[in-house]
C-alpha cells in the first residue's frame, strides 16, 4: 500500500495557515478577500511545483491535474481553502493539501495511473461572506447558474464578480461539461463523534440536509418606559420568541435535528428603545429530509403566530437549501476496507457539515473520509487534529484514489 | 392668568430641531457630540438674548437665571436637549424651550417674581451614549459623584470628561450646594395614555422605577452542523431564552411591569457558527418598587438556571437603578387646579420614562406636566405633539412657576 509523507503534508498545512493567521492559531481567509488571494497564490505555486496542469474556471475554482496513462475523465480530490472569520487551520485546507501530498508521493515513486488525478479547490465553500455556501462546487456541478453566483452580493455589499476580478481569479475555463470519474474528499470531522468513540477514521455515509433562513422582523420603535406592553410592536420580543422556539425543535423532533441561530442584528440597538427591526438567521440540519422539512414548517408556522401576536411583520428568505445526500456505496466500502488494511479503528457516520463532496455526488460517484477533531472544535481558532490522524486519513485517500484511477 | 406666546415657543422648538436633523423629521444629538454642542450653543445664545445670567457647571449642566425681587433660592424649570440616536423634536427640548418662553413672556410684561426663576438643561439625560441616564441632574443633586461621572466611558470608548472639554462645556460652577426652592418640568408624555383618554394635560404623580442590566453570556464557538445539541455551549440559545423570559415578566407580575431588550450583540455573528459571546440589555420598569425588585430577582434566578442548563457563563452589570419617585403633592394639586382654571381636560398618571424631575425630587419639591404624544411615539423621528397641546402645557407651566416663585 502507498504511504504519504506525514512531515511534508504537515508543512503544507502549517505554511498555508500562516496566510491570514489570527490570534489563537486560527485563520481568517474569507472567500475572495486579499487573504484568500494570498492563500490561493501559495497553493497554485505548490501545484506548479508539482508539475500539475493548473486551470481556473469562471467562478474561481482551481483544478490541478496530473496526467493519466489513458484519455479518461479524472479522478478528483479536493476541498476548499476559504475559511470562516474565526476559522482553524484544517477545515477545507486538509482536503486540498492532502491531495497535493498524494500527488507528491505519486511523483516521488513515479507511480502512473490510468485516469488522470485532479486536485481541486472550490470557491466560497464556507458561505461566510457570500451565500450560498459550496458556491464554487455548485456552479461546477451545474446546480447554480454562473451569472447568479457572480452577481451575489456579500455581507460587505460587493459582488462575487467584482471580488473575483479584483483578486485575479476569474479564470478562462468554462464551468459546465467537465466529466469526473469519481470524487473523494478528506476532511476533519468538525464534530466530537470520532473522538468520543476513540476512532481514527470516519467512513462518511452521507451529508445532512441544510436549510438556512434569514428572518427580518419589522415592528415600531418606541420608548421602553412609556409604551404599555399590550400596545407594543416589539421586533426584539418577537425575534427572541422565534429563536427560542427554533432551539426547541431538536427536543420535539429528536436529536438528529440541529438548530442554530448564529447571526442577530438589532436596530436601532439602544437600551431604552423598543427595536423596530431585527434580522436573524436560523440554520436547520437533519440527515432525514422529511424531518428537516417538518422542522422548517413548524418554524414558519410559529413565525406566523408570533407575527400576529406581536403585531409585527416578518419576512424571510432562504439562503441555503441542500437535501441530505447519500455517498456512493462502493466508495464507502473502499474507505472501510483500506481502514481495515491499515488497521485504523473506524466507524460509519454522516457528516454534520456541508461539503463540496455532497455537491459532486450529483454528478459522479463520491465519498468522504473523516479524521477526528479534538473536542469537536471547528469554525474556531482552536480547531486541532493530530498529525498522526491526518496522515492516517491521507493514507486512506492515496490508496482509494489510486484504486479509483485504475481503469 | 398668564399666557405664553405659542408661535414664539414653536419657533424655538423648530429652530433647535434643525440642529442634528435626521431623515423623517427627527433629531440625532447624542450627549456631548458636536451636534449636542451646536444645540447647546444655540440655546445659550437664546438665554443671553433673554438677558439671563448663564452659568455652566462642572458636568456641563447649564443654568440661566432671571433675577427675583428677593435673595431666595430659585424656582427652577427645565429638562434636557440631548436626544437618542433616532430621537424626535420634543423629548426634553420642550421642557427647556417652554422655560425660555416663560421667561420671554415674563420679560414682555415686566412681571417680577419674589424668587429668581432658573431655566436649566441637564447633561446626558438620555443615557444613549453614556450610562447612567439623567447623569447631569444626578451629579447636580448629589446622587452621583462628579469624578465617577466624568470618568464614564461611552459606547465609542471616550469619556464624559474628554467630550465635555472637547465641546467646551466643562464649566466653572461647582456641582454641590445650590438650593432650589421648587422644580417643575414640562414634557411630552412619550406614551399613548393621554391620547387614548383624549386628555390635554397629564398631572404627573410620579415616575416609574428603572432597572437596567447588561448581560454577557460566554459559551464556545463551534460548527453549527457538526456539534450535537447536547454538547453545545451556545451563548445565543441561552440569551434568547433569557430575553424571551424577560418578556414574560409583565404577564407574570401584572401589566404595570415593563420589560424591554433594546440592545443585542452576537459574536462572531456568522450564520453557521455557534455564538461564543452575546451581550444584551434588559430594561425593567415599575411604579411599584417591590414588584420591580421581584422582577429583577426572577430574572437573575432564571439566568442562573439557564447558565447551568446551557453550560455557559453569564455575568451582568447594573447600568441604572432608579427607585420609583412620588412627586410633591402641592405641585400635583397646583397643576390640576391650573388645568381646571384653563378648562383643559386632564388626568393623573405616572411617568413611564425617567426624567430629570425625579432626580430633583430628592432635593426640593418637584413635579411634572405632560402633554399628549400622538400615537404614543417617542424616541422615534415621528414623535409629534400639536402646537395647541404644547401651548396648553406651557400655560400651566408659567402660572405654576409664578405661583411657586411668590414668597
Amino acid at each position: 500500500m502507498y504511504q504519504i509523507n506525514q512531515e511534508r503534508l504537515m508543512r503544507y498545512i502549517f505554511d498555508l495557515a500562516k496566510v491570514g493567521e489570527i490570534e489563537g492559531g486560527g485563520c481568517c481567509r474569507l472567500a475572495l478577500t486579499d487573504a484568500d488571494k494570498q492563500g490561493r497564490d501559495l497553493v497554485v505555486q505548490w501545484m506548479h511545483d508539482l508539475h500539475l496542469d493548473v486551470e481556473i474556471d469562471a467562478i474561481g475554482n482551481v483544478f490541478a491535474t496530473r496526467k493519466g496513462r489513458l484519455d479518461l475523465p479524472p479522478v478528483m480530490t479536493g476541498s476548499h481553502i476559504d475559511t470562516v472569520r474565526t476559522g482553524g487551520k484544517y477545515d477545507g485546507n486538509l482536503g486540498v493539501l492532502a491531495g497535493l501530498e498524494v500527488i507528491a508521493t505519486l511523483n516521488d515513486h513515479n507511480i502512473e495511473t490510468d485516469h488522470p488525478i485532479t486536485v481541486a479547490f472550490f470557491t466560497n465553500e464556507e458561505g461566510a461572506r457570500f451565500a450560498p455556501d459550496m458556491m464554487g462546487s455548485l456552479v461546477f456541478q451545474g446546480g447554480l447558474d454562473l451569472e447568479d453566483a457572480l452577481n451575489t452580493v456579500g455581507i460587505d455589499g460587493s459582488t462575487v464578480k467584482d471580488n473575483l476580478n479584483k483578486i485575479g481569479y476569474a479564470g478562462p475555463r468554462s464551468v459546465g461539461n467537465h466529466p469526473v470519474h469519481a470524487f473523494m474528499e478528506l476532511h476533519v470531522e468538525q464534530g466530537p463523534v470520532l473522538e468520543q468513540a476513540q476512532k481514527t477514521i470516519g467512513v462518511v455515509t452521507g451529508v445532512q440536509g441544510i436549510y438556512w433562513t434569514e428572518f427580518t422582523v419589522t415592528g415600531v420603535s418606541n420608548h421602553a418606559g412609556t409604551t404599555p406592553m399590550h400596545l407594543r410592536h416589539d421586533a426584539g420580543a418577537a425575534s427572541a420568541a422565534i429563536i427560542h422556539f427554533a432551539q426547541s425543535l431538536p427536543e420535539r423532533l429528536g436529536l438528529g435535528q440541529l438548530a442554530t441561530t448564529g447571526m442577530v442584528q438589532y436596530s436601532p440597538n439602544l437600551i431604552n428603545v423598543i427595536p423596530n427591526k431585527v434580522t436573524f438567521t436560523v440554520d436547520l440540519r437533519n440527515v432525514d429530509a422529511a424531518v428537516l422539512k417538518q422542522a422548517s414548517e413548524l418554524l414558519f408556522s410559529y413565525t406566523n403566530e408570533i407575527a400576529s401576536k406581536h403585531g409585527v411583520e416578518i419576512t424571510h428568505r432562504n439562503l441555503a437549501d441542500f437535501q441530505p445526500v447519500n455517498f456512493n456505496q462502493e466508495i464507502i466500502n473502499l474507505v472501510e476496507s483500506f481502514a481495515d488494511s491499515h488497521s485504523f479503528s473506524h466507524m460509519h457516520l454522516p457528516s454534520g457539515a456541508g461539503h463540496d463532496a455532497q455537491i459532486l455526488a450529483a454528478m459522479c460517484p463520491s465519498g468522504m473520509i473523516f479524521v477526528p477533531s479534538v473536542k469537536g472544535l471547528s469554525h474556531n481558532v482552536a480547531e486541532f487534529t493530530s498529525a498522526e490522524d491526518i496522515a492516517a486519513g491521507a493514507n486512506i485517500l492515496i490508496n482509494s484514489l489510486v484504486h479509483l484511477a485504475t481503469a
